[in-house]
């Protein structure tokens, strides 16, 4: 059996604060539904993915506490959890009940309220998906986790300060053009390269903001999605797990749980690298984006920066990434995961913010912590 | 295709100070896989529920964390969370797994650490499983939710506060056989009705512990399955949701999630209330456990109390409930739904420390907060 998506629906990415955790998801969810022409009543069950409401908003429990908000009573709400891939992890969740036979139609939201503790309380709440004992406890933050990753990849492959701010730069490019973005306002490498120090040799313009923001779609099983007008399908999909603590791993300057999980979805879908029309991937910090590029088959090892040199992942290049700008431009974290398989849905549906001219496949990454866990999810616009 | 559990294992429960979650876990797991006799090799994904490690050891990512002290690397992790629901919520994620078709044999764990913060840190934490706006934010703790339950059902149906104390009583004198208990002492209803008032007419002998402790299964699809010598299998489920918040409920004498949780999963196992020899039920405060009877249909509304009264539901009575003392002796939030689903296979294997005679069906009833998730599983020793 497929499974496609069949509506989608987000809130702006900021720090609103004049909304609640509850307000921005029945949001999410309300224009989902209005997407697919669907009603509550028409919703199976409900998956929500989110990593730390309980210390951000002190609320556990979500998965029942957005049934009751949206009117969903008595369906089955389950939460995900796996950090800032907590979305993805709750999509996956979510298809295997359809495979499973258990439901037709369900919807997958994904949500954080980040911007109700101080920056300090939300950073050590952030902490909290790294290795508590080994890493967290003792102070590393996660602009401090990557910052490792990035120095050791500098070092290894001569990737230069100005290289490495290509990355939000051309991200930003494209949030000019996306509504929902945190910002929308062009940055230079001067910029990013004079902007405040956060970790060496990260800078502020590096960093993934700290986000409020919901997302939701809705899947549903190929009987029903067949009578969408148009369903954007579920081809292959990957997850895998790697340390917690960056002390265990084989390599700094890759995820190699993002490249276990790439190679199970382009063997589920029979696509190769070059195939990928479009991709959003989790540039929480903008060394991950040029990790990404290699871990995903798009670069050889050590070759990534050249994608953004040459332009080939910017809008109009061959194979854009992260046209609506990426996590640079608005990261609530439980949201991520959604909001990205989001974006591919526009992108295939030719009614994107920065439309790639014919886009036929998209692959999502979406990365857990420091890599410790990686699910890639990859769509086609036909296959049903 | 069936799905049955292959290998059970959990930790003693209790103030387990010397011993950390992953400690916890991973001692679980080892069990379990001892118990099947299978290796750390033969699994292929695993999910693990638990409600807030976030705030009780300051550890979210608990599913690759596990995954990796395990050596399960580079499998894929999912953590569940709804509550003190987040074991049998793991379990029904995990089962969607193999009958989607994605795996074959999957490890289910449940743990929880909550000793590490004070008793009040503990009861804050456990009261984000409430509503944080409507009751937790006003200092409504999960005691003072299931009193004004326990009130309400008193007032309604003529329940004595000495009959009320049957509970504890008959869970207490189940728990002395019980090697894993973190009670093993009987109580008589004098105690009960003289131990300290927490939230009235609640007293300390009706509240279930803060505990430490880990459980873990290991199920398999059918194929597999059947080359076990004693596999026990799962033939009917069912999950379902309410307000969170007690205010917006229609009754406070039941929970309408598990009413209907319990009506899913006999639907799905072709059983009834009569047909069932033993079951675990989510005795979080007494008045819980005489409301179960009840929502699952053991009993008609109101008349609870006559089970317990008569001793039915006491072993060597027609169908026992909480044989192993339920979570009155030990309730590690995160590992209870699985705990249960242990005591289940070994009642049905015949290897119980209060063995039920030929016990042929066994069911688990898992509770999330004050009622707002519901999750019903159904097992039998036949069915291969």
């Amino acid at each position: 059996m497929k499974v496609a998506v069949v509506g989608v629906g987000q809130t702006r990415m900021g720090e609103i604060w004049e909304k609640s955790l509850r307000d921005l998801s029945l949001e999410a969810g309300s224009l989902a539904l209005q997407d697919a022409g669907l009603e509550g009543k028409d919703i199976e069950a409900l998956f929500i993915g989110n990593m730390s409401a309980g210390r951000f908003i002190g609320q556990e429990h979500l998965g029942a506490l957005m049934t009751e908000q949206a009117g969903l009573l008595p369906i089955p709400a389950t939460r995900c959890e796996a950090a800032c891939a907590s979305g993805a992890l709750a999509f996956r969740k979510a298809l295997f009940s359809i495979l499973s036979g258990h439901h037709e139609i369900v919807m997958v939201g994904g949500a954080e309220k980040m911007t109700d503790l101080s920056t300090g309380q939300a950073v050590a709440t952030l902490a909290s998906a790294g290795d508590q004992e080994w890493e967290s406890h003792i102070g590393l933050t996660f602009a401090g986790l990557y910052a490792l990753m990035a120095r050791y990849y500098m070092e290894k492959y001569g990737l230069t300060r100005e290289e490495l701010a290509l990355v939000p730069v051309k991200n930003h490019m494209h949030a000019m053009k996306n509504p929902y973005a945190q910002y929308r306002y062009e940055i230079t490498v001067e910029d990013v390269i004079n902007s405040p120090m956060i970790s060496d040799p990260l800078r502020l313009l590096d960093c993934s903001p700290i986000s409020d923001g919901a997302a939701a779609i809705i899947i549903a099983g190929e009987k029903v999605a067949k009578k969408f007008s148009s369903p954007v399908w579920f081809i292959g999909g990957g997850h895998a797990s790697d340390t917690v603590s960056l002390h265990g791993r084989k390599s700094l300057s890759s995820l190699s749980a993002a490249i276990k999980a790439a190679e199970i979805a382009y063997r589920q879908a029979g696509v190769k690298p070059k195939d990928i029309d479009m991709a959003e991937v989790h540039d929480c910090f903008s060394i991950a984006e040029i990790m990404a590029y290699e871990d995903l088959g798009f670069a050889p090892k050590g070759k990534g920066k050249e994608l953004l040199i040459s332009g080939e992942t910017k809008i109009g290049g061959r194979m854009p990434v992260n046209t609506d700008g990426g996590l640079k431009v608005g990261h609530p974290v439980g949201a991520t995961g959604i909001k990205q398989i989001i974006e591919i849905v526009r992108q295939l549906r030719g009614k994107a913010c920065n439309q790639v001219r014919d886009a036929k496949i998209g692959l999502a990454h979406n990365v857990g912590g420091s890599g410790a866990t990686a699910i890639v999810n990859i769509f086609s616009r036909e296959g049903g």
